[in-house]
């Protein structure tokens, strides 16, 4: 029909062809679900198989240029047949990185968990937004009931939250709060009447407290960078003196973010001292526990974050630790007055109209600045609910163990060295080839071993073995930062990673 | 292996228990597929059979005490059997709305492509963040392909662009942009140092904009509001006028939001008209065409959006019209100068090394100001390469020929008030109940009308029949809003659509 439409130049024919096709929908369903049902057992056999095999590639590295002709990644005016497009489904699987194989040490997301997955594509086929009740009645409940049960770990029986498009957005949420809180003029007025506001957090936090003073219109020169000790744990004294600098010059402080999990040393800040120094100074306190929040699930490790329940609000991604899938990021307050609304809200009448059938409180969309808003609480949920809190405890103590394991053997080998005992499962480590031992006090030392990484990483990427990340801190030079907390993981894992590492770098 | 962990009270029976299992990982990948197989089964039958089958209910409305009973949400210690959790599936398939059902009627995301949702299992299953190429080589090349797709029909041979989560953000991204652009020193400094900033958008247009002054610290004072037209329209004479004003008040203007595809009644500003205003002021002109954007496909709607190649930023959200699945929304930019990167990057060493073994432009993460950033192009790159631009533009003209069938037959039909002729897919439309017709001079004859439409939504929610929005506008009480658009629908659903709202209002 489409090119009868196109080459008709007139109107009237054009006007009864599309009337007779009014009578069929242009999507077949049956031929829609066979290609679906294709597409998942490629997806399932490349992705979930091929991809957690470890005696398959974890990438299969390609340059720019040939991955772009490879992949055929041009738009058409025309369609394709049905096998060639699964033909796609399958390519774009094989040159993507497999994320869930046993040897992606990259990031804070490796690992599958399949109750998640199935959660996830029921998300997807559902297809609705996370605004009001009306088109969303179990997950305004859901996302309800999983908030209380993050908030319960967090020690709160009563507060707030919201899912966020990632740990960033719940990290500027916060800031917004805090601003808000103090200033409820600014949400009309904007900044210009307010004084000049601070926010502090340390040296090691994540970019995006940058990101968001900047893109919120505080500025990134009112981010007031606190010093950090040796491990990378926020100085409460440094932070107060900060503090009482920052008012001495006229500025108003209104936010310290602290980090549960720093991104590279995985350093947890001192939350029982810190929160001392805002109560002194009466600031909203916000715990950014992206990465380190999952240690609330164990008995044995949650002293990391002692004095969480002091904070007015709390970011945490289960969509790290816990393995439930991109994205899953939970902002959780303290708040019982309903500030996450008042501060974000626009009433707009097309959507939350008040005079609905039913509680419009369930309408929780105006709680967001997003309209649009994905569901992100079915996958947590339904993994919870297939492992409950004490899988999810075995999940985050196992990791532990497992760091502990690395780190011993790496004790046991030459070569490794790390930049101190691992607080978390965030393991930071130079490694130093043969031809570099014993030279530490030569003259290149730092600027040969800052080359060591980069090259070894190149290899391992460019042979497909294997992927961790590295990278400088302060003046430290590159190191490696591997990440041991997917639940795919086990014993023969690590001996195999510094293996690697040993095979890809001996020569340097 | 949990619980003896949990009761040993002897830190070293721990360790070896913890050292011996160490071999296994706490994952069975067989026993997952498993599940997952289950999973996609009762996923195919309850939401894509069943939940597009005109048979069947769009929802099963129950009250929120009864559902939360129902769907037992509260999370324990200990997990659940695989039977249980695929009921648990099943039970959230079956109290979840229907919104590829043909009479889903009450968003712009009804329907279903089933190629966008084999491109969003994979999406799912490789879990990955846009950020860098390391972690991401296909979807970096993917995006780059897709936004330059886009941009071609937006009329712009080179330029940049990004997708956001949702089009709220791409509304804020682009004022961020047009604030940067005019004051680059406002991402260290904040908006102190600078004068007050106007923004101009009209009545109509989606309430992000405010969310976003708001979000930005400029404040929704300073979100000028310009007058439209009977249908919606801006008046680009009143935009010039306002902005003279704003400059004669001392602000400064710097931002034109305009809309292409109102949420409401599908409105589309007059771009070129408002190009020349923004030219004359030297003002970033934006648009926001997350509606209304897929137009751009049509050869024959396509000049809705005359003067759209003057704009220096586009938001268009492929996940309404197109029906690519929540969430893709694109902002597209015309700058040619990094600006987008500029703007939002905060270059963490961690993440955005530059000693990198390939071109780390490739990296494009620091774009956003997001760092987990989820994978939105395969859903629609996948489904673009399936029925290529001429199945798209069969859409999109397909809806207008929809509209016109479904507006003609209103027109047979007594009891149905058109607000006015609709321009695009929204049909907005008051039903007279026959015990008000005739009776329009009458004292509370607003009064009861605006009572209609919720009584009509109530009935048909409870009786899970149909679905269909309704709002107030302006002085305009109470009328539904109609959007027809999505490709599973025919005649027979337009049909359906007129007489089951004279069947659940002809006795108001």
């Amino acid at each position: 029909m489409a090119n009868v439409l196109r080459s008709s130049s007139d109107g009237q024919a054009m006007e009864q062809v599309g009337l007779r096709d009014l009578n069929e929908p242009l999507i077949d369903h049956s031929e829609g679900q066979l290609f679906l049902n294709e597409a998942f057992k490629i997806i399932v056999e490349e992705v979930l198989c091929k991809g957690t095999d470890v005696k398959q590639k974890v990438c299969e590295w390609k340059e720019p240029e040939e991955l772009a002709r490879l992949l055929d990644l041009e738009l058409r005016a025309t369609g394709e047949p049905q096998h060639k497009l699964l033909e796609r489904v399958k390519d774009v699987a094989k040159y993507s990185i497999k994320t869930s194989h046993p040897h992606f040490f990259n990031q804070q997301y490796g690992g599958v968990d399949y109750h998640a997955l199935a959660g996830r594509f029921l998300t997807e086929t559902l297809n609705t937004n996370l605004f009001t009740y009306e088109v969303a009645p179990v997950f305004v409940l859901m996302e309800t009931a999983v908030l209380r049960g993050l908030r319960q770990l967090v020690g709160w029986t009563e507060g707030d939250g919201i899912f966020c498009p990632g740990g960033s957005t719940s990290n500027m949420f916060a800031m917004n709060l805090a601003r808000y809180r103090l200033f409820p003029e600014v949400k009309s007025r904007g900044l210009w009447g307010l004084p000049q506001l601070t926010v502090f957090t340390s040296s090691e936090s994540h970019y995006s407290v940058k990101k968001g003073a900047a893109y919120l219109g505080i500025g990134t020169d009112n981010v007031i960078v606190v010093k950090v000790d040796d491990g990378g744990c926020m100085i409460p004294e440094d932070l107060d003196e900060k503090i009482t600098l920052a008012k001495s010059q006229g500025t108003v402080p209104f936010l310290v973010s602290c980090t549960s999990g720093t991104t590279v040393q995985g350093a947890f800040d001192p939350l029982d001292r810190i929160a001392d120094v805002c109560e002194k100074h009466k600031l909203w306190m916000h715990v950014d526990a992206a990465w380190g929040g999952s240690v609330l699930f164990s008995k044995q490790h949650r002293h990391l974050m002692k004095g969480v329940d002091r904070a007015n609000s709390v970011g945490w991604n289960p969509h790290k630790m816990l393995v439930a899938g991109l994205q899953c990021s939970a902002l959780l307050l303290q708040d019982t007055t309903n500030l996450l609304k008042q501060c974000h809200s626009a009433n707009a009448s097309y959507l939350f109209q008040q005079d609905k059938f039913y509680d419009v409180n369930l309408d929780v969309g105006d709680k967001s600045v997003q309209c649009s808003r994905k569901v992100d609480c079915l996958k947590l949920w339904l993994m919870w609910k297939a492992v409950g809190s004490a899988g999810l405890e075995e999940r985050v103590d196992k990791a532990f163990i497992h760091v502990r394991y690395l780190v011993e053997q790496m004790k046991k080998r030459e070569g490794f060295q790390l930049l101190r005992e691992p607080e978390f499962v965030n393991v930071c480590f130079w490694f130093i080839p043969p031809s570099m031992r014993g030279k530490e006090g030569h003259a290149i030392y730092q600027e040969r071993l800052a080359k060591v990484a980069p090259v070894i990483k190149e290899r391992m990427m460019k042979q497909g073995t294997m992927m961790v990340g590295y990278q400088p801190l302060g003046n430290k030079v590159n190191f490696f930062r591997v990440i041991v907390f997917s639940p795919l993981l086990c014993k023969k894992d690590m001996d195999f990673f510094l293996d690697e590492i040993e095979r890809l770098g001996n020569d340097l």
